[in-house]
């Protein structure tokens, strides 16, 4: 490759010469900060495991990634023809080059998408590639990176380093053994990865496979889950558990964020038909509404962070579910209610200091209406960086936009990456320390916040938000 | 006239000067290419007959066209002193003179809106009109503008080709004869002026005049229309007819989106009942629901790209609805569902390639919740460009930053015109390409999208994607 | 204190050069236009008493403005300490001193919030404070407003005559004895300060303490309300002398803007019910659906200029609530719906020559989708200024982005600054003239709209517009 493929030094600065100055400033502030990656999708296994590889570039780049296969799909490529497992037994291409040639391709697909920018930011700043990716040079590109990755320097433990990563929060089940946060703990890693109890598939009853991801409950917390009672007891003391291994938070994701209360006794009842697989209409939207409730106090009482992403219709393609299975691209926003939805949780925790709630939407019409007054009055309440479809340039800055104003920025929960693609989070913190300095810049320009404010709000961005508010401290 | 009313050349173009300078290069690539106008209502009868004439300037520009009239009547100028029609045989002022002065006194009331542009840029590009429309100066313009109508250069035939549209596809009710269209088939018109299969009206049991529509129906399919399985007979027949007259589309509105399959059973039930004239509360909301699922069987196979217009409240003023009817200004969007109301008709037929759907929506909150999402995954979804309230610099603007970071540019059908107002139509275009542009230059100079990728979507948002979501290749 | 603590003189102007040269010029041709302020939330016993003054800068700035103490509760800062009176009898900090540290010490939580500005501006151009406030200079800052407070230069009617306020309307509940307006009606000042009519507490059937309310309705209007009817004389006798007293407006908050027509029979239904203490469900909500019609009615007849500001769920908070009673910061938006709801009221008056309607949204959404093409076609529908939590400078920025295109700028009702803080009159409609000024000039530098209209349309902005609105002519 003898190109030149590379990516602006002043990328998202408005080209308004002294916004630019001031964005630039300010970006030198915090462009080398560590990154702290709160909330995301790593797999614990690359970096517990010292020998641990990422592959081939299209392992590494294409068939994990559902931002990347889901656009190539929407032009009318097959799945299968981009690898992707299938598990109906369907035939997939096992021909990893033929799969990247796709990919390079379409890749103009991706042009003015973040999917777009972290590809390029990764294939230029990670692995060296000099030029534009395109069906012409797609095989020695395949190449380039192939070598790299055969490269010590390019394990996830290296890069890990080479990418500043202070702390990395990854998601796992309730159910989890967490036997590679196990195994980082007795390193010093243990202090740097921690796990993230997300309990969705023991708690919402209609999951597919609740009543095994409930066996394996009662496993790996040693209490028999016979009842509500005893359901409670296991949370708890799973929720310990990964307490000691580092957990600072708990995630959950809900179709709406209903909150209610239900006495003991509907709640087991609800529980009990679902144990016994007779679940009546309503039974499972109402019981994840209680137990909404439940973890507030249980967070409220051990401190772990509770955070919420809610508004996914999830597995929207059945055709593609039933082949593919879920997290294929197809999970579709919802419009979310937030206030009256709400009001019984805050009710009950969101004036206690010990509770903590990162809130997290897919609706960007909530930022100004509704979470931002929340957030702007309850003491527990934070503002989670736009989520998903939402994490990228114009989002970014319309969230910042919409918020701040209302709920200031020191109710916010800083930015998180939410990323399973391992090698895009330097680029991910990258565009979003960009943004919101250029968001700053343009305050600053507008002479609605002084200078000396400006650069300890855009510290606060990259860096303390997310470390106060996901007490990572 | 001595004046010297000129718009911008730099209209639309951010003042910044990189961004301003790299906007007209963009634009220098597009601004000349011919038109393609895939969906629109001109009554084909302009174009049919060579004689035909566009009137009075008051009947070019005010009568016909409710975007203008509706914003007079807002701030209290009756209709009938803006020779509106009425249908209950109300008089109504029959002076164009005194009309046109009463438009023009009330000029101002257009500033910094749409229709005040389209106008301007009418008025100057189209008619070479040289003084800024005032109270003062409307019976000279008018005089101009009569003038100009005489003379053969301003037929609507000698307009088609001055204006470059290469193509123009009107919207026909499904039990049009399309006599017109059948005479410019015989002309080389045929190629470029298409009819589009508009069913509306037989299709909702609950259109006032139903009956009669069906009636009609039977008569020009030839399809003695007595049941629901005679009805799908007669609408096939008609597609087939306009399928040989040159269209390519479909076009549906729809207050919601909500679609759902019913049995043939109780499809042929509610199709009874509206025969019988007793029609139960949700039949026709429950039938249009169904015929959504039809109407894209009909399409997948064969062929013509289905267009979904939803959300609009029609006639929502009943005092203006009873004395003028419809089209006058007084429909209302309503905030419009799309994820869980669509989710029959993609699981139906969103993975076929054959199958192609352009959605538009009043409700802009969509593009970036529901909308981008969808496109960005279903093959056959595109997304229609910004419509009627959202087809303005802002709006495109809008619509543009919320929809492309998802769904990508490639999933957009491009630009439609939309338009009644046949001397509007390059103005309209005009402003889509400006604006798409600007927000590409934007994007450039942000360090977003390079210069070669620019270029190449310039040209697709002026023209290819319209000709391609359209198969108008 | 020696520092310089100044506002720059461009804030909220673009920082490109043309579009800042332009905005300057609007500006400087509004910014010494007298204050309408036509809608907010002053005590007029603050006016009509000459010797009335502000009390202790805590006094003055913190204890009455939940805009202030929600963003520091929202950062776990009690109440309490903040010397917010109880209702519960639970002691609060009463040393002023100490609670303005607390104050000073988290000023910095402002920072890109319009209570940030205000509160800049006030400090600056009211009392002359020329050090940033901080932790560090509290106490001396305290001092400086304190001693000029204890001015005469700083009574209300010094500040009311400095702040050029030529109308300012207060909002009075319909059974208020309106003393202090008769006292100022006496002096010059009734043309100047008036009343405007807000029957909440009466219409609303389920109000905490409503029979006391409409108990206190009979004695101040002389008629015994026993029944529906006597309820709607009364109204209508307060309305008229309202209007003697100068008011031009009526105001009404609901939760939605749902109107609908009962019969006589039933309204008296549900007012006896209300009287008797035995509301049904949805009792009340069906009666001030249908009162806004009746409301409408009168004001159609009387000319008092209808308000309706809807989407708020007031006292989210019960804790708070309980503690602390209402308008504690704890009000949070709802998603409105206006198109289907407001249908009837509209159908009833929305097209009669005398019937004035000006609607408030917290949800912005609305602007585009349904406001914006109501007030663009209803003659009677005026939109109110960016409302609550969108009086800031980026929703303000996008309430005109969004708004103008379709109604138009002459369907809006300009600005009215909504304040409780008599003091911060001047910043809000500063901040409101700047920002409509460079919104005005980015028009300009994109060439939509000439210099000329661009000079008209500041003017109104800034002092046309709510003066037509109002009447206040």
């Amino acid at each position: 490759m003898t190109g030149s493929w590379t990516l602006s030094p002043d990328r998202c600065f408005s080209a308004e010469v002294s916004q630019r100055a001031c964005a630039r400033e300010l970006y030198a502030l915090v462009k080398d900060a560590p990154i702290i990656s709160p909330h995301g999708h790593v797999d614990p296994a690359l970096l517990a495991d010292p020998a641990a590889s990422f592959g081939t570039p299209t392992d590494l780049f294409i068939i994990p990634d559902h931002y990347v296969f889901r656009m190539l799909y929407s032009q009318g490529i097959a799945l299968e023809g981009l690898g992707i497992p299938t598990r109906d037994g369907t035939p997939v291409e096992q021909d990893h080059r033929r799969i990247w040639q796709r990919f390079a391709d379409h890749f103009y697909l991706f042009s003015g998408t973040p999917t777009g920018l972290w590809l390029a930011d990764e294939l230029t700043s990670v692995f060296g590639v000099t030029e534009k990716l395109s069906g012409a040079n797609a095989q020695a590109v395949y190449d380039h990176i192939a070598s790299r990755l055969a490269q010590r320097a390019f394990t996830p433990r290296a890069l890990l380093a080479r990418f500043k990563i202070d702390q990395l929060c990854t998601t796992d089940a309730a159910t989890s053994r967490l036997d590679q946060h196990r195994a980082m703990s007795a390193e010093d890693l243990g202090s740097r990865i921690r796990p993230t109890f997300r309990p969705d598939a023991v708690v919402n009853l209609d999951t597919p496979g609740w009543l095994e991801h409930t066996n394996r409950l009662s496993e790996v917390s040693g209490i028999d889950v016979k009842d509500y009672r005893s359901f409670i007891q296991a949370l708890e003391a799973r929720r310990a558990t990964f307490k000691e291994l580092g957990a600072t938070a708990t995630d959950h994701a809900v179709v709406t964020p209903f909150t209610e209360r239900l006495s003991e006794h509907d709640a087991d009842k609800f529980y009990q038909r679902a144990l016994r697989g007779s679940l009546q209409a309503d039974d499972a939207h109402r019981f994840t509404g209680h137990m909404m409730l439940e973890l507030a106090r249980m967070s409220t009482e051990d401190g772990l962070v509770m955070q919420l992403h809610a508004g996914s219709c999830r597995n929207h393609n059945p055709v593609i579910f039933e082949r593919f299975g879920p997290d294929m691209g197809a999970d579709i926003p919802l419009q979310t209610e937030w206030t009256q939805n709400l009001r019984p949780l805050l009710e009950q925790s969101g004036n206690d200091p010990r509770f903590r709630l990162i809130l997290f939407t897919l609706d960007e019409t909530a930022y100004s209406r509704e979470l931002a007054p929340i957030a702007g009055h309850y003491p527990s309440v934070f503002l989670g960086p736009p989520w998903w479809f939402l994490d990228s340039v114009n989002a970014m800055h319309r969230f910042l936009e919409s918020a701040v104003e209302t709920a200031g920025l020191y109710n916010l929960a800083g930015f998180n990456d939410d990323t399973r693609a391992f090698c895009s989070i330097p680029a991910r913190h990258d565009m979003w320390r960009r943004v919101s300095c250029n968001w700053l810049a343009g305050k600053v320009v507008l002479g609605l916040i002084d200078q000396e404010d400006a650069g300890q709000m855009a510290m606060e961005c990259a860096y303390g938000l997310a470390q106060r508010a996901y007490r990572l401290e």
